[in-house]
This record gives C-alpha cells, structure tokens and sequence, in this order.
C-alpha cells in the first residue's frame, strides 16, 4: 500500500470538480489555492455552468478530461458526490479528496459507505468526506483551504479536525515551521490514519510525524502502525475529547465514538507517541524533532540576558527532569573573560543584559563544546535590539548566524527562548531561518526537549533489547 | 504613604543622570525613551562631560538644575550612585530611580544600605537599585528600558525583574495589553511591593494587579497587603524559583533567599491571589480581568466555525470547572434558522464553517441573553477571512464591532480564541481595539475564565461572612 500514495502526494494531474466562480464558494478557494501555490502538473477544473474559473478552462463533466487523473478534487453538494466518484472511478483517477460534508458526522453513514463502495470497486481512494485537502510541500500541491502553506520541511501532519489542520498550517507559515505533507483526514471513511504512518514510516521527506486525533476508528490497527513506525520516528500527538463534555462534542462532530482517554495514553505511553496539550505545543515540539539533535543526556546549561529569565528557565528545566551542573572550568573561564565583573558565576549564566552580541556565540561554543552539557538554553538573545537599542540589531543577525554555526558543528541542540515571538525580533528570525526553532517560553522549551530526551531514551531501551 | 506616590507615577519633572551621548549605553537609552513618550512634565539631563544629548541640554550637576525635580533618573556606575543620590536628596529630589547594578545581588548589600539611609535622611525614597524603571501610561512617562511600550489601560505591575518586566511591556504592546502603571522594583532596597499594592488598592486607575515574583522580602508585610488588596482587586502573580534549582538561580540574581515555594503557593490559595505559570499567561489573565465584566456563574457556551475547536475547548473547560449545558429553545432556534443544516445542534455551536461574519453576532446576541449561560467562548471567528475568504475580511471586521456591542450591552464575558494570534488576524485585532481580548488557545482563554469565577467565588464568600 505505502509506494502507492505517491500518486497522492506528488499527483502528475488534478482536477478540481465544483469549481466555481464565486470567491466565497470552497470550491473557488480550493483552485485557487492549487494555483497560487505553484503546483508543476496539470491542473483541470469540472462545472458544468461555466465556460472557465480563474483562467482554468471548465470541463462539462470528468469524461470529457483530455488524459486521466491521479487526484480529483470534489467540492460539490453532499448528494451529488456518489456520481462524481463514479465518473472519477471511471475515468481511471486515483484517488479523490472529497470536501464535502453531510455524511457520517450528520447521520448519512449508509451514503458514505455507498461513495467509498463506489471508489474501491473502482480503484480509486477516498481521502475524507468533510474533510480539508491535502498539502505536500516537496510537490507544491496546496490543495487545501488555506493558501497561507508553511515552508518545506520534514514534518508530515494528519488531522482529524479540518478547521484546527488548515489553521495551524497558517500559524506555521509564520512562525517558519517546515512541512513535509498535511492530510486532513476528514471522516476518515477509506484512507486512514494507520495507513498513513505506514507511509510516512519509509518516506524519506518525513522525519517527524504529527497527529491531530478527535477519536480512532481502528484501534487495532492504530497501534499496530504506531508500534512499527515509533521504532524509526517519533510522533507527536495531540488527542481532544479527553473529558466527557469533549467527546459528546467529538461524537457529534465526526460521527466517531471517543475512546476511553486512558487507553489512548497508555498506549501513547507504551510506544512512546509524545502527548502535546494543544496545537501550538504539537508544533513546537515537531519543529524541535525536525530540525535539532536530539540530546544524548539531560544536562543543560542557560545562557540568558537576564536573570529573571534564568530563574524562570531553571524551574522549568527542573521541573521537566532536566539537570542544570555546575559550570566546567573552561566554562567559567570563558564567561569571565567575557563578561562584566557581576554576571552570575553560575549555571544559568546570567550575561547581565551584556549587549554585544557576540557574547553570546563565544559562550554558547564553550558551553556546547564541553562534554559536561548535552544541550543548551539561550534566553533574551535579540531582546536588547530589538526593545532597547536598534543600533545593535544588524551584530545580532550576525551573531545569529554564527549561533547557528555552533550548532551544526558541535550537532548539540540549542533552544532558544524569545517571549517577544518569533516575528517580532530580527534576530529570532534568523534562527529560525537558519534551521533553529524558536520558543515562546521556558516552559514550551523545556517541554520540547524533555519530549526528545524520553524519545532517545526510548529507542535505546528498545534496540538494547534486540 | 499611598498618595505620596502621585509623585512617582505622575511627576513634574525627571532628571536622567547619566545622560548619555553613546547610543548603546543605558543613560543613552531611558533618556531617548522618555522623551519618544511623550511624558508632558519637564525633561532634565545631567553629564559633566556633554554639552547636550538628544537635544537636551546637559548640566553638570543637579545642584545646576533650574528648579527642586520630582523624579531622578540614576544611570550611574554603582561606585558614583551614592553620591548622586546625596546631591538629589539635598535638591529636593521626591524618588530616584536606581537602574545601576553593583548592590546587594553582587554582594554589596553593604553600599546599598548607605544608598537608602542617605536617601531617607533626605525625605527620598529609592526604586532599585538594579532595576530596568517605571512605565506610568496616564503621564505618558516611559522611564525604562524600551520604547515599546503598550497603551494605557488598567493593569498595574510590578516585576522583579527588569528583562521580564520590559520585554512583557514590548510583547503587551503587540497583543493590545492596556496598561496603567508598570514598576520594575530591582533589589526593592526601599520602595517595596506592599507598599505599591497599598497605593494600587485605592488607585482608581488599576483595576488588576499583577505580579512577577522572584522572593520575598518582608513576607508578613506582603501577606497583609495581599489579604487587603484582594479583597477589592483581583491580583495575579507569577512567582519563580519553584524548583532548587530555580531558587538557586533565584539567590543569585537578587541577593535575597527564596522562600519555600509551598508557603506561598497556600498564601496565594488563602487569598486567592491567581497564580499564572508564566509571564504570557499573567497578561493574559490580568488583560481579561481588565477589559470583561467578571462571570456569575460557571456555565458557557461555545460557538465555533470548526468541530475540532469546539471538542478541545468543550475538553478545556470542562477540566477547568466550566460547564456546557445544553441549548436552550430559544438559542437552538436562532441557530437553527441561521446556519446550514448540518450544523451541530448541541453546545458547542458548530457553525460548520459557514462563512457569513454576522451569523456569529447573531447566535452570541441569542447565547449571551440567554439567562442559561453566563459567558460565551467564541473560536475561528475570522479565521476564514484571513485564511481562505479575503473578501470577508471588511464584513468580519464590521461584525466585529456589533460583536463587542452585544458584550457591552449584555454586561457578559466573550472569551475569544484565535490560535493564528491577534497579529494575524484583522478580525482579531478590530476585537482587540474594542476592548474584547483575544487569547491563542482555548485552554488559556478557560484559564482565563476559570480565574474569573474563583476570584468571584471568592468575593461573595467574603462579603457573606462580614
């Protein structure tokens, strides 16, 4: 099964069937979006109304397509999506993502079994219904609601939630995370979930997998693909219709039962499937997976401009399991010879708003140097720039690169705090540009490498007892 | 002592000492920040070495300046601060700021009590030393390290410390944080956080106080003004150092021993002094205290474009004490003739992505009138606009408006959740200008709400027993 769904990700053709020329009308959004994102195959659109939609020619029907299609887009009322497959079916397409809601989330189980009949008899899959669309970054091929796509990258994504997948690829197109493939799995009537771990278990463009998960259709089968695909790469998850007042919702919205939470954490426990609290944690700690080292131990130094911060970055440290030694000598002396006379002496290394920016570099390489410390907290980097002294933000970019620099060559992660946010320093957006995530706080952080810790944990545990 | 402090917060006249000409030095920096803000009093410098800077003139000394000074600005090495705040004493000076380091949190606890004592004799009291100044929104005195300072509003706070309490300034600036006074109280040599919680309970411009805690100082002083405090304000604190390893970092930044995290946590409790986990969720907290009218009682409804929302906040608020009770006839009818038919027919509302901006007016007018619930959360809300439709935008940001008009008019908290972030949205931001905060997740709009309700709980079991 996995080779195959080459053909959905990077598709030679699509075509878009219900296009339509209202701009408010999903089907407008949906081609739209297939063509601003800059999609290299041929792109065809279907209604029977219209002469052409944003410059696409409109084909009267699937039959009248000049080749066959790999994916067929269908983005029609939910009565009339039965035929539309079969027509897809026919003309030989591969697989349909179909948009359209009113099935089983609102009680039309019988017509959803009836649409997915129709495609296997033919040899097409279905991806949904009431679902998103699809993403694949290595393709350009934004067939989805949003036109706001993140970067390429290596995290590939499966939501259960159209409305929560569409939105985060938006919040990471700003925050610069990179994605390798999105599916929103909608309904998950066919194309399932299990399915696509198994793909992305061998993709090469996958490094880290991301779950959003409402409820599971086959547990089974679930945590059989989690079991096999944890072993290469992690997965992070996040699973709402945790409490009662969250899965009568879950229930309602995709026509799922919700299974009993505690299951589900055992299970995440069990294979090690790291559990995010919300979206934007999800994101953060899939970003971290993708693009740091992950740490061979759990002894951290922090470097930070401020002491507050430090205090702060400390507990959260502590708190995740993360041990803070006291500073090496060759450390020390680095610092000392760096700093004003009263910076902390210690581990956090509190640069007392020491401005030059390459302050930062210089003990970042002594800390990551050092075979004391398996990682490295950076804290108020580019703060001092960017709310007090403008003057000092092209050294900090500077810096920044040389920062990054550090990181590759010693292959030690560093997690780098900016409570300001990514988008509103120059110098948190060259790390970020350069491949290192930025954190909003110290507890974001500090989770994020707590997750990577027990990740490596894990996987040793596991290959010391084959 | 409370009244006194008009002449901190709102004085006539400020001298930075230790104006200087060097861009990237501190007496360079509050001086360009007072006088970017706009504060309406008059403006003083002294250096023996310039003739001006920034285009004011530089005297040689304050026994030069034309007239007694309310405030001082004290930008010094800590080897020339004592004898600069002997010559403000003399000259009449009400209150120094200390931004110089090099006290007690450097083992100089010894220079920094000569400072206050010869302070005092002089009927002069200190804020610092160490310490990043003061922010006073109503005298547009912006007397600390960044510019970037948020508009006026009713939130009052002081932090511990000064890279903490200046970055949140530029990160509240953002997110359209109002604030009234902000006090960076560095080692609180003199001027102490009781003391500012004495003047902040009868102010009648804060209306929330918050707090960044790294230690405390005088703990049954503390406690009294809390006890008091709380009793006609909310009060909302992060206190650091939790951890050994953070209380460590915590004794050497300020000088002073941290107190075991768990007196204060039942401190806190006693007086139901809300707790935030970090800096972000404190503003978030003290920003819904300061702009929403306070919940009666525990029962919301949720309205949302998109299924996925609604279960992880319906999960959010349930684990939070928030409860969903069922739609009412009167709301389920105004629903049902709004929406397509597929909509959820519970709570949370699932408007299903139905992209009229008004739609959502119309059910929140209908929820929050409804004697059932006494808050409504509302998620996705212009994220369609921002994300797929950009020809919604101009009508999402006109329903924005009847939205904050249905809260005013209903005297109903609307929590509001964009997980794109106010910056991202237009819809947001317009909420945002009319007074309704915008949180990033539903779980921090629930602990937002849940805050709200305790601190309510709280009040009336107070004024039952007196």
């Amino acid at each position: 099964m996995g080779d195959s769904l080459e053909h959905l990700f990077s598709p030679r053709s699509v075509c878009v069937i219900g296009a339509s020329r209202d701009p408010e009308a999903w089907g407008h959004v949906l081609l739209r979006n297939l063509l601003n994102g800059g999609f290299r195959g041929r792109i065809y659109a279907v209604n029977p109304r219209a002469n052409e939609v944003l410059g696409i020619p409109c084909h009267r029907s699937v039959f009248e397509l000049p080749e066959e299609i790999d994916l067929a887009v269908i983005a029609l009322p939910s009565g009339l999506v039965y035929d539309a497959v079969v027509e897809c079916g026919e003309k030989g397409a591969k697989y349909a993502i179909v948009v359209s809601a009113g099935f089983g989330e609102s009680g039309r189980s019988d017509l959803e079994r009836k649409v997915v009949q129709a495609a296997r008899a033919r040899g097409m899959r279905i991806i949904g219904p009431n679902c998103m669309g699809i993403y694949s970054s290595h393709s350009d091929l934004v067939s989805t609601f949003t036109s706001l796509v993140p970067p390429r990258g290596e995290i590939s994504f499966v939501s259960q939630s159209g409305a929560v997948g569409t939105t985060v690829l938006a919040w990471a197109k700003e925050h610069g995370v990179g994605f390798s493939k999105f599916v929103s799995i909608g309904n998950e009537s066919d194309l399932s979930i299990p399915e696509l771990l198994e793909y992305f278990e061998t993709d090469d463009s996958t490094k880290v997998i991301a779950l959003y998960l409402e409820s599971v259709k086959d547990g089974r089968r679930l945590v059989s693909s989690l079991s096999s695909c944890t072993l290469k790469k992690p997965v992070v998850a996040m699973k709402v219709g945790v409490t009662s007042a969250g899965a009568a919702a879950a229930s309602s919205h995709t026509g799922a039962i919700a299974v009993e939470d505690k299951i589900i954490d055992g299970v995440f426990r069990q294979y090690s499937v790291i559990r995010a609290r919300d979206p934007a944690e999800l994101f953060r700690i899939s970003f971290a997976f993708s693009s740091l080292p992950i740490p061979s131990g759990r002894s951290a130094a922090v470097v930070t401009t401020g002491g507050g911060w430090g205090i702060e970055c400390a507990d959260a440290l502590e708190m995740k399991g993360i041990s803070l030694p006291p500073l090496p000598r060759e450390v020390f002396e680095v610092a000392d010879a760096t700093l004003p006379g009263f910076w902390s002496k210690r581990n956090p290394i509190d640069m007392v708003a020491s401005p030059d920016p390459f302050n930062y570099s210089r003990i970042l390489e002594a800390v990551l140097k050092s075979p004391e410390f398996d990682m490295a907290f950076l804290l108020g980097f580019g703060t001092i720039g960017s709310i007090a002294m403008p003057s000092l933000i092209r050294s900090e970019i500077e810096a920044a690169k040389s920062i990054s620099e550090i990181v590759r060559a010693t292959n030690k992660p560093l997690f780098v705090v900016d409570m300001l946010g990514p988008s509103q320093s120059a110098a948190s957006r060259a790390l970020i540009k350069a491949g290192i995530p930025v954190f909003p706080s110290s507890l974001s952080a500090a989770e994020a490498a707590s997750a990577m810790v027990r990740y490596r944990e894990f996987r040793r545990r596991k290959s010391s007892r084959t």
